[in-house]
C-alpha cells in the first residue's frame, strides 16, 4: 500500500474519532474554552493517565487558551483560568514570550523600514504603553500572572513607583520608528493624573522622545471602552493631520475600533483583557 | 532576601540582557519574523548548541511563527517557512490542532446558545468551506503542508474528487447552529463551477441542510480580494434582511471588512493566507 494513502486513511480515521469525541464533549457541557481542562481524567480522549506526560497535556490545553486569547476567540474574561497560572507564569518568564514578541515587532520593523514616507513631520506611529512599551511583569509576578482578580488599588501603588521595566522588542522598534522620522504618539488607558510618574518611566526606560503621550481622561471617557476611548483619541490625531502608519498594543482594544492606522500589530499579553 | 526580590531582580536582568540582543539582531538584519530562524547557531542566544534541544527551540521559533500568522501580523506569506515545514506538520496532524479548534469552536458554541434569537428565520451564520467546515489535509499532507508553493491545478483536481474531510469541532458547532434555528450560509472563495461537488461533499461531510452556498462568480470578483467579495456578499445577506449573528472562518479575510457579523471566530490555519 501506498504510504500517502497510508497517511490519508490516518487523517479520515482521526477526522472521525474526533468527530465522535467532539459532539460528546462540547454538546454535553457547553463550558466554551475550558472543556479540556474540565473533563475527567479518566474519559479524556488526549490526556494520558500517567504522571509527567499530564503536564504536557496540561500544557496543550493551556496553550489552546492562550491562542485563544491571542486570536481575540476569546473575549471578555476576567482572569487567567486558575490551571493555566503556572503556564502563563512560564510563558511571560520563559523564552517564548521573547520569541513571540520578537516576531511581532522584527514584522513591525520590516513594515515600517518598508514604508514610503511622506517627511512632514505628519507620519505617527501609536503605541499602547502597558505591556507594549512598558512591562509590569514584576508586578504580575507577585499577583498570579493574571489568574488572581485584577485590584486597581495595588496596581495603581506599582504604577506610581514608576519601575515599569522597558519591553526590549518594542524598544529596538521604537528606535527603528524615531530614526525614520515616524513621530511616536504613545497612546494609554492610565490616567492623567499619572502623567508625570509614566514621563519619567517611560524615559528612564529608555523612551526619550514622542510627539504625544495620551492619557485618559476619566472626566471625558467615564464608562466607555477602551476601544471607544483610543478610537476617538485617535480620530483626533487624524484630524489634526497626522497619519497613523502604524499602531502596535498588546490588547486587541488598542488595534480595533476606527483610525485604526495603516497597519496594527498585536504583541502577545495572556494575563489580562481589557474590552 | 525576600525571594520575589530575588524574581524581581532576575526579571530585570533578563529585560535588560533581552534588549541587548533584541537591538542587535533586529536592527542588523531586517528580515523579520523569521530572524530567530536565520541567525547561525553560534551566535543565537535561544539556541543550545547540543542535539535534541535544538529541536525544541527550533519548535519555539514555529510556534511564534505560527502565533503571529494566527494573530494577523504576518500577513501575505505564499508559502510556509521551509524551516517550518515539520513543525507545521506535526501541527496539523496532532492533537494541538484539535485542541486548538476546539477551544474556538466550543467558545462559538457557548456564544451561539446564549444569543438572544428573534427566531425569524432571519437569524444567520456565515461559515467558510475550506479548513472552516471541510478539511483539504489529506491534499496538504502530500504537498508538504503549505511549504509547496500553491499550485492551483492539482488543488482543483482534489477538490473535483469531492473527498474533503469534516472538521469535527465545526461540525458540531454547525449541528448546534442547525438545533438553535439560525440559518447556515457557506461563504467560500471555492468558484460556481464547483457548486455540484461542493454540495455533494458537504452532504457526504454532514452537513445535510444550508440556506444558502455563496460560490465565487469569477466574472463579478475578478482581481477583487477575498476582503471585498465576502464583505460584498455578507452586505448583500444584509439588505436581504438576514442579520449574521455569527461567522467563523479559517483565514483573517473571512472575518474582516464589512458585514462582518456580530462576532467572529478564528479558527486555526498554518498552512496558507488568503488576502
Amino acid at each position: 500500500m501506498h504510504p500517502l494513502f497510508i497517511t490519508d486513511m490516518a487523517i479520515r480515521l482521526k477526522m472521525v474519532l474526533s468527530l465522535l469525541l467532539s459532539a460528546a464533549f462540547l454538546v454535553s457541557t457547553g463550558h466554551g474554552s475550558l472543556l479540556l481542562l474540565e473533563l475527567p481524567r479518566e474519559i479524556h480522549p488526549l490526556r494520558p493517565r500517567s504522571g509527567s506526560a499530564g503536564d504536557h497535556v496540561a500544557g496543550l490545553s493551556c496553550l489552546s487558551w492562550r491562542l485563544g486569547v491571542e486570536t481575540n476567540n476569546l473575549i471578555g474574561w476576567k482572569t487567567v483560568p486558575q490551571e493555566c497560572e503556572g503556564y502563563v507564569g512560564n510563558y511571560m518568564l520563559g523564552e517564548q514570550y521573547r520569541s513571540d514578541s520578537r516576531v511581532v515587532a522584527g514584522e513591525a520593523l520590516v513594515y515600517a523600514a518598508g514604508l514610503d514616507l511622506a517627511g512632514d513631520g505628519k507620519d505617527v506611529w501609536v503605541f499602547d504603553v502597558d505591556e507594549t512599551t512598558l512591562s509590569n511583569l514584576p508586578y504580575y509576578a507577585k499577583h498570579g500572572f493574571g489568574a488572581e482578580p485584577f485590584d486597581p488599588t495595588p496596581f495603581n501603588e506599582w504604577v506610581l513607583e514608576g519601575n515599569a521595566l522597558v519591553l526590549p522588542e518594542s524598544f529596538t522598534l521604537y528606535q527603528k520608528i524615531v530614526s525614520l522620522g515616524i513621530k511616536v504618539v504613545f497612546l494609554t488607558g492610565r490616567t492623567e493624573d499619572q502623567r508625570s510618574v509614566t514621563e519619567t518611566n517611560l524615559k528612564n526606560a529608555g523612551y526619550y522622545t514622542w510627539e504625544k503621550l495620551i492619557l485618559n481622561r476619566t472626566s471625558s471617557y467615564s464608562g466607555s471602552t477602551a476601544v471607544t476611548y483610543k478610537s476617538s483619541e485617535r480620530g483626533k490625531l487624524e484630524k489634526e493631520g497626522f497619519r497613523i502608519v502604524g499602531n502596535m498594543g498588546d490588547q486587541w482594544s488598542d488595534l480595533l475600533g476606527t483610525s485604526t492606522g495603516l497597519r496594527t500589530f498585536k504583541l502577545p499579553d495572556p494575563m489580562y483583557y481589557i474590552s
